[in-house]
């Protein structure tokens, strides 16, 4: 037997790649996962696009290239920053990487030795945390309530590790797995906070642009004084996931170092992949796609909220996305999400218990809830569904 | 300033990376990179691939996948690596990566804690040792000879270090930089003594379909009785390199512990980029435009090779590749390959100065020469250009 490195003994298989296999089966309406609705993808016109791109740069579009990645799709990029997230930036402030996972891969590894802290809010997203975990870090949850990261339970835990403190990860949007936004008052506090110490801050935003009600937000990008915000953005949730596209913005020096390692890392994102979402920009409107998209998923958690408050019984609560993908459901104190899966899947129902998004653990008592991947009729039935084993758990 | 991990700290910008950027001058002719011939790109089949995937498969070759990788692109991988490779193994024990690039990152962080050690060969590929590094071991240079690894001196190393070594790294296929290819009884020498330790070996292969002359050798993966060899191949070489796709072939614990660590680098590659290789293979016949790539290549290596016989000064000697992209040149003791960089820049040629092959330093009298990438008339004139360098160089 070979033998592993410390950071390879560390490595399990996740709870929820284990439940993730079980809904592939048909038969389960998986509220697990965070797959975008596949019905929305442009196929037809992709065929038109990557025909496009071979013509009209062939040879180029499959040859090696840039670990930066491809300077139309920065500039691109750098504008919707402008338009869609009300941020300023140019191409340079930009770099591609294979999707959002793989800007939280690399700033794990940028900032983090064995013991640092990472502050994270409390739940979190847990493929940050994987992620991270690698490099032997520890995890401080910061008290969080329903509008977010709490500012003054924020500068306590700054006070109480001091320079320990290496890192913060937050998803201020629509997070993962709450569906939570902060207001602005609490962005704005954070960051009056966070402007003071010299402590990097990862604004991971895949789902921004998904907001089915409310008003746009200023990202924490925006409000940053000190350059130290380093926002992660993605073409999975508005585009195609399968193409693995995502961008960072972020302080030259801290980009200069994420190219270098990046470049140990894969050389560079696909070329292709990079024209693909490139030039669908060009030919089409990626906002009307977007639009497309917020319509039909609003229209989905408002069903999914509607027959939840119709069918799950008293006692158990859950969230209003205002947008994104996820809501999140708390049960009465003492019920063990997971440890209800069984009877879960053995109603053909499924979804992400929520004790994994707690890094440090605890907190059996919640659950994840999906609502972009199922067509209607099959949202309300996995809901009636969720329910009768919730009215027999609290039956009892 | 935000504060760097140690891992950040470790990170320079290579030397190469500087050179190649010169060379992007298109009146440099570069012998500096290691890039394929774009003109062989089958760009009008890919236009067919590419709309016959979104016909065939719609939706699901954009969507996420599993990490492991596209199920028949590995069952025709696996079909190659017994055709061209002469290794046997099924699908299961083959996972796709991001090129092979990301295969070495992943294992050096699967196999280092800091201070373990490597073995390499001498020199050895600067891609896999950088990819390495971010995990701080330490490199030995086992001695190589002309027909590689030399087996004693492995031996020496093993006894010497113990239980410190921890992984081995080779290319015995046409390596880069040096273009050496180890014989026959080579490889079963050095894994004699390998099947009798617990060290993990990669085999790296980029190359090992492109071989002009002379006949197949076993892979080490062939010969290894202990399921400890890890062989990693590519289609960046024999298909496209901007699609960013290669794959690992390894025993299952080592697979697994892959598989984790590339769920939370990257999720998964590209879903419709692995299917871009495995339509193509099904459409076409790739064995066929190897064939073509393996004409055009060879005929270049035995250009550059005929004209450094002609045209360079006594004193230099270069290796005769029977396959690969790259040849390796050495100067007489004193000459410094780097050093000399910026009169070779002045006469509108480059290579890559051969020290940076040296994990441990020194040996700054080689340099290395790719033929793949230049056409014929400029890669005489190139050497032509070089070979004016180096008289100046000897005759002082």
């Amino acid at each position: 037997m070979v033998k592993f490195s410390e950071e390879a003994k560390s490595l399990h298989a996740s709870d929820i790649r284990e439940i993730l296999k079980v809904t592939e089966n048909p038969e389960i309406i998986s509220f697990a996962g965070g797959l975008p609705a596949p019905e929305l993808f442009p196929i037809d016109e992709m065929m038109k696009v990557d025909v496009e791109i071979l013509k009209k740069e062939g040879r180029q579009a499959v040859q090696y290239s840039t670990t930066e990645g491809y300077v139309p799709l920065r500039k691109q990029i750098a504008k919707r920053m402008k338009t869609s997230f009300h941020t300023d930036c140019t191409y340079e402030d930009i770099i591609i990487t294979a999707g959002s996972q793989q800007g939280l891969s690399l700033l794990g590894q940028l900032f983090l030795n064995e013991g640092d802290i990472v502050l994270v809010e409390s739940p979190t997203y847990m493929g940050a945390t994987t992620a991270f975990a690698v490099n032997f870090p520890q995890f401080v949850e910061v008290e969080t309530d329903d509008k977010g990261m709490v500012p003054e339970a924020l500068e306590a835990a700054i006070e109480k590790y001091g320079d320990r403190v290496r890192l913060m990860y937050v998803i201020p949007e629509f997070q993962n797995p709450t569906g939570i936004t902060w207001p602005l008052e609490r962005r704005q506090a954070i960051m009056d906070i966070m402007n003071k110490h010299d402590i990097p801050i990862i604004e991971d935003d895949p789902y921004g642009e998904l907001r089915y009600e409310g008003e746009t937000m200023p990202t924490l990008k925006s409000l940053d004084t000190q350059g130290n915000v380093i926002f992660l953005g993605s073409f999975s949730k508005i585009f195609m996931p399968g193409l693995r596209i995502g961008w960072m913005v972020a302080a030259h020096d801290i980009l200069e170092k994420a190219v270098m390692l990046k470049q140990t890392v894969d050389l560079q994102t696909s070329s292709f992949a990079q024209r693909q979402a490139s030039y669908y920009i060009d030919m089409y409107d990626l906002d009307a796609h977007v639009k497309q998209i917020r319509d039909l998923y609003g229209k989905r958690r408002t069903l999914m909220y509607d027959s939840m408050k119709k069918y799950f019984p008293e006692g158990v609560s859950f969230t209003y996305p205002e947008g994104g993908l996820f809501t999140w459901v708390t049960l009465p104190e003492g019920l063990d999400a997971k440890a209800m899966m069984p009877e879960v899947i053995e109603k053909k129902v499924a979804y992400v218990p929520g004790g994994a998004f707690y890094p440090n653990g605890g907190n059996a008592n919640h659950f994840r809830l999906n609502y972009s991947n199922m067509p209607e009729d099959r949202i309300v039935e996995g809901i009636k569904r969720l329910a009768e084993v919730l009215k027999e758990k609290i039956g009892k």
